[in-house]
């Protein structure tokens, strides 16, 4: 017979059941045994009563079985409303151990608060066993989906890009470098050079879902020298307008989803209200931006920060965007492009044509069109000071390549805000920074 | 206007369109100009009278015009039975040209027969154009989609592993070395134990997507330093049954659904029968396929390479499986486990509680039960002379892991064989061997 999970055993009263799980904890009472079963999404009661004959070998188990063993557990599922946990219990026939906890626990993972981040961290594989952080991968897990499930609906196709790459790319500073037999190699940074190899190849619209490394020798809690990138690009746009509607459609879909089996659930555990947003998304230039903060909230920076949000702006366009546009959202654009990368499309007069997305006051994508145009590119690669590393990728542009634009998300990133987290190191399955490489 | 897809301009007859691609051929005649354009699954012609006035300056735009250009017309698509492409072509209003081919193709990627692959791949941009290359993608990017929906629909949550690790771990020969800020890392050769500590963990069901990195110098067709793992691991079985049983329903569900869109495409451009497999599929042991081998087609081999598959035995089982089970998978069990993954349980005698799945007399993927019993696992570690290196490894299974067990498949691998493709080097996006890491 197979294993039930948990949260189905009420379609199953009355009926033999097998139950496996975690043993989450033990009440051993005079005349009776309470056994608690944690699977990943719920808890069963266990009642062996110690005076029939039959139970004395289950009762002495029992006795002996430290917390946190795994087990497999046949008997009967009856209704028993006196029973606080669902309402239910199980009568065993028998119970077998399929795997001993050999220690004791290093911290207790149901109450986080006071644990050491990175104990909680070198201990991962407890840490997880909490109720709130296996929540967190299976929400982000839905999320992903829906996600795919939107370009897929849109004709996206999914593609892996190469992470070991030949040249540093992009900027040299950022990038892993590898041994690679008797050469170097380098850990792509982004699959950009690719997402538009793969346009300039005439793949139309394409995603990817991957992880990207930064060799950033910084500690926020934003930050991560790898993390898992969610990237979009596709051809024949008018502007980056088409980039900036197809984002924030692409949102509104996976929040629907999300919504509809999670909203109450997010509230319950993380006390987040989780609101799915109306399109179009509110959007502004970001001078306009620096003037309203400074008229409505009397935030004023120097002229010269105004070619960037800073981290104090970011925030308060949270504040600006609920209040002008009753949204949580918000499109950023017109930046100076000459701040960006090289391989954005500016117009005449250096303004980048591209944005990028704020959701509760924190940037988590930049989308833009990209220049296709040979020579523009080339020119703009060279003003940067990059030669021999993007060569390859000016190659991709000689022979016919599709206006195209496209955007990255962090997934991490996005899970955060979502559950309103504090840190990626608790979003990713396993954080991964300057001074933490382990587990 | 939006552009609409060429494969759905059936629907817009006598209405005027918008259609972006490239420019795939232009013949210019004496009266007339026929300008074929493509775009990722179709193509379609457009007609420009030379007599009219008004079209004076498209024709001297299509004159100049290189192929592989890539541009937008807007004009009116009419049903013209004469017209071989389709039966239908478009009276163009303006061309607007979105990008100019600079310079000529460095080959014709319409006839890649006497195109060296190497050529190929340094303009993998061009090579991708070519329309079955284009296909191979769109197919694994249904295929895997159909993959993950068959696992979101039994309770699996997808991960994300870290691929920069700390130790060399499984085996240090094999693996690429990252430099580090001041320290080494190195990068995950597969999710093996990652996979298991999400076991570890309680998320029960997990699958993951992603590169996996091998520092292996050899230049086969089915070989690659990096490529696209399909990892899958699961809590609760009963024995490695289950694992074989889920892997086969999971091949079996993709394949039907890639059967109902793609098998006379397949058919078609690949000259491939796609057979969608019968559940459940034949299994055998090792010595019992060496047996038949043997009396059946008269195939021997020395007692002591009988310890696993040789590749010659490994072919003539494609024909084995369709003569005794009329079937193209077979599993293959009962290895010894001394030469595997100390990882994996085995039995009392020494046997492998797992399988490889060959697939038209391919290993396409490995599978087993994993040893969840620490003591064993730390036994079969040191029989193998693996000690620092998995030491945070078997920290997992300190503290209760639940039996479980895995496979892993080869995206790449799949996509080859189910395309009848005779290389990885065509069914990666951009192939990465020892020599190889350009573009």
């Amino acid at each position: 017979m197979k294993s039930i999970s948990i949260k189905n055993l009420k379609e199953h009263f009355d009926e033999e059941v097998v139950v496996s799980g975690f043993v989450d904890n033990i009440r051993n009472l005079q005349w009776v045994q309470f056994v608690i079963i944690r699977d990943n999404e719920s808890k069963v009661q266990v009642t062996i009563e110690k005076s029939e004959e039959k139970n004395k070998e289950m009762v002495e188990l029992i006795e002996n079985l430290p917390l946190e063993s795994t087990v497999k557990i046949t008997g009967k599922l009856v209704e028993s409303p006196k029973v606080k946990l669902n309402g239910m219990e199980i009568i065993p026939e028998t119970i077998e151990v399929t795997s001993k906890s050999l220690e004791e626990l290093p911290f207790n993972f149901k109450d986080l608060d006071n644990v050491n981040i990175d104990t909680r961290l070198d201990y991962r594989f407890i840490d997880l066993r909490n109720e709130k952080n296996t929540l967190i991968f299976q929400i982000q897990s839905e999320l992903t989906k829906y996600m795919r499930e939107y370009l897929y609906n849109n004709e996206f196709t999914e593609i892996h890009t190469p992470k070991l790459i030949g040249a540093a790319s992009e900027s040299g500073s950022e990038v892993f470098e590898v041994k690679y037999f008797d050469r170097k190699a380098y850990l792509a940074q982004s699959p950009q050079f690719y997402k538009q190899m793969a346009m300039s190849a005439g793949l139309n619209r394409i995603f990817e879902v991957a992880p990207v490394f930064r060799a950033e020798n910084s500690n926020t809690s934003r930050h991560a020298t790898e993390f898992t990138g969610f990237d979009v690009e596709f051809s024949y746009i008018d502007s980056y307008e088409d980039v900036m509607n197809l984002e924030a459609e692409l949102i509104t879909y996976a929040f629907e989803k999300i919504s509809d089996k999670y909203k109450d659930k997010i509230k319950e555990v993380f006390g987040m209200d989780l609101v799915v947003p109306k399109l179009p998304f509110p959007k502004m230039k970001l001078a306009d931006i620096y003037k309203e903060l400074e008229e409505r909230y009397g935030y004023k920076v120097e002229e010269s920060e105004k070619t960037d949000l800073t981290t104090e702006a970011e925030k308060l366009c949270y504040k600006l965007s609920k209040d002008m546009f009753d949204h949580e959202f918000l499109l950023v654009t017109d930046y100076p492009a000459d701040k960006r990368a090289f391989y954005h499309m500016r117009d005449e007069n250096g303004v980048l044509l591209g944005y990028d997305l704020l959701w509760r006051g924190v940037e988590i994508t930049s989308g833009a069109q990209r220049e296709n145009r040979y020579d523009e590119l080339v020119k703009n690669a060279e003003e940067k000071g990059l030669k021999d590393d993007v060569k390859f990728y000016l190659e991709f542009f000689k022979y016919g390549c599709p206006p195209h634009g496209g955007f990255g998300i962090g997934l991490d990133r996005l899970t955060m805000l979502l559950l309103g987290i504090p840190s990626v190191k608790e979003t990713e399955f396993l954080f991964r920074g300057p001074n933490r490489l382990n587990p």
